[in-house]
């Protein structure tokens, strides 16, 4: 597998930093999150003066074997005809993307349709779909290493583009599966608390789900090499979670701020942390899905992200309306006046 | 007082525009809170396509006498120091409302100091400040009245330059201890659950801050109206929270979008309310504050605010900040591709 050279992020400046926030006209603390937020990103990219350039989104979109056991609301086809809507605009991500500044990118990882007359969609194509898990891994280990080094040349040339900040999201009917799969092997949690309604199934479903979940565990387990992220990403992943993978392990060894969306994108991360924990200094933790299995796995990882706002869409929607309060906290570090620049007193008691 | 014609939301149009929210290209219900917001105003311009137009925040700045009794953390003169802080740009709400495209108007309701020199100031100066409650009440009846009045107008004037949605800010040394004597008697909740440490009092002065709210409730008690919550108002309130009362019923009667900032506009709303709750159809939420009372008052309401990012600076900087999450609504709603548009399947089970 390609590696990274990816390093925690430099603290030489971290009380410099701190020292900048807490001049500001306000009291010590009272933006909250917004000065963690300023914080970290002042870190990584070492700098009292952090800047935002290029912000981008990457969609990844890829079909899934394990959809054919009705896991999922919504028929397969909603995958294909979902990118053409991103294509067109119609979509979320498009819209609010749109409204934020943000560009917008969408990837074939791995789509069961043939978009030949698609020149606005990076076509990254693995397979028509990963296999049915239920009967065997979902992909081969080459399949599985080619999509992690896409993912990576795609958000390589991003950086190439200036971009210094990128946001994931994803579309694949049936990748929920996938996501509490590798959640509960990686973060060792049961499979029941990983599993959730996705986009939207009632309850007899969600049982048969997590029945077919387990089933697929069981048959996998013991092939899967315990502690090798990408065995367990390689039998029970999708080639969009694997090319995500790949794109964050890029994106930290680039020093780009990461923004991390929903279940989805936090099941790629996983594996990313497995590989080097140093991957999180770059993260933020745009939103809590509404998907179960989101609230659990970052109370696991001891995370509290920005919004809550009980979303559970993907496609990087929680990105794309979380990126104005990132500005918010670099445009306070950057532009509010300190207790000194406009006269005001400071505490007392 | 001044009169206001305040009707709850017709509802005549609530089954069209929840169908068109449904025939978006996202799971039913997958854009969250987003969603009840878009339904909200929908119904607040009776309209399925409602738009945004002028968006304004007004911060009221007021003294307080009680600020002499060493509840904050500041001296007094930090109030009139902070205005003109918002007045040159440098403050957290001049920044966020520059970056989100809002209007920013300040205005004096009656600041311990002589702005002759500031044309850019709204004045609406009551008095200096309020009286110290410890001794008698903040103001009398007149002053109340002049300030809801004054208030109202403010409003009225924005919403004739064609602004349909208007959020609240203030500042005020000493004003968490009239919120939260104003919470406490309106929503019948011990003094100790409104109370919290404002600027960021220390573990003792936040001791004395409560004895002396308390000794300030036991002195008036007998005088205060019961249920008559202009008689709360002028006994424990600033004229800033008087002007955003009187502000947030004339932003109703005006069929204004209303914003919520925090504990002290939350105040002001409480007011409003027991004057005519229809006040609630018109109000959207905007943060929870981490000034402890602020999360009393929204369990109370039954309210969970947009967002929660532990901040506790007031200003209106929790409206400014979540005012993109506002437009998102609205631009999905407006903007996404249906279902039948874009040619998607909808849920097969």
């Amino acid at each position: 597998m390609q590696e990274f050279n990816i390093k925690s992020t430099s603290k030489e400046i971290i009380s410099q930093l701190q020292s900048k926030i807490d001049s500001k006209t306000k009291p010590i603390g009272a933006l909250g999150m917004l000065e963690l937020i300023a914080l970290k990103i002042g870190l990584i990219q070492n700098t009292l003066s952090p800047e935002l350039i290029n912000p981008t989104i990457i969609v990844f979109a890829g079909d899934h074997g394990i959809a054919s056991e009705g896991v999922s609301a919504y028929p397969q086809e909603v995958t294909h005809q979902m990118v053409l809507n991103f294509l067109s605009g119609g979509a979320a991500i498009c819209v609010f993307s749109k409204q934020n500044g943000i560009n917008l990118k969408i990837v074939d990882a791995g789509v069961n349709f043939n978009f030949s007359n698609t020149p606005n969609l990076i076509n990254a194509k693995i397979s028509m779909g990963t296999k049915n898990f239920l009967n065997s891994p979902a992909m081969d280990k080459v399949q599985c290493e080619n999509a992690l080094s896409k993912g990576a040349l795609i958000v390589k040339e991003q950086g190439e583009n200036g971009c210094n900040i990128i946001g994931f999201g994803e579309m694949g009917i049936g990748n929920t599966s996938s996501a509490s799969i590798i959640m509960s092997i990686l973060c060792n949690i049961s499979i029941e608390k990983c599993v959730g309604r996705g986009t939207g199934l009632d309850d007899s479903s969600l049982k048969r789900k997590t029945q077919i979940l387990k089933q697929a565990i069981k048959k996998h387990i013991p092939d899967v090499e315990k502690g090798n992220p990408l065995s367990v990403l390689s039998t029970f992943g999708g080639f969009e979670i694997a090319m995500i993978c790949g794109g964050i392990l890029q994106a930290a060894e680039l020093n780009m701020i990461i923004l991390i969306d929903g279940f989805i994108v936090t099941s790629a991360l996983l594996v990313a942390l497995k590989i080097n924990p140093s991957v999180l200094d770059y993260c933020i933790f745009c939103h809590k899905s509404d998907e179960k299995g989101h609230s659990n796995v970052l109370n696991n990882l001891n995370i509290e992200p920005l919004l809550d706002l009980k979303m559970r869409l993907g496609e990087g929607t929680g990105v794309a309306i979380a990126y104005p309060l990132i500005k918010s906290a670099l445009n306070f570090l950057n532009n509010m006046a300190s207790f000194e620049d406009a006269n005001v007193t400071k505490k007392t008691i």
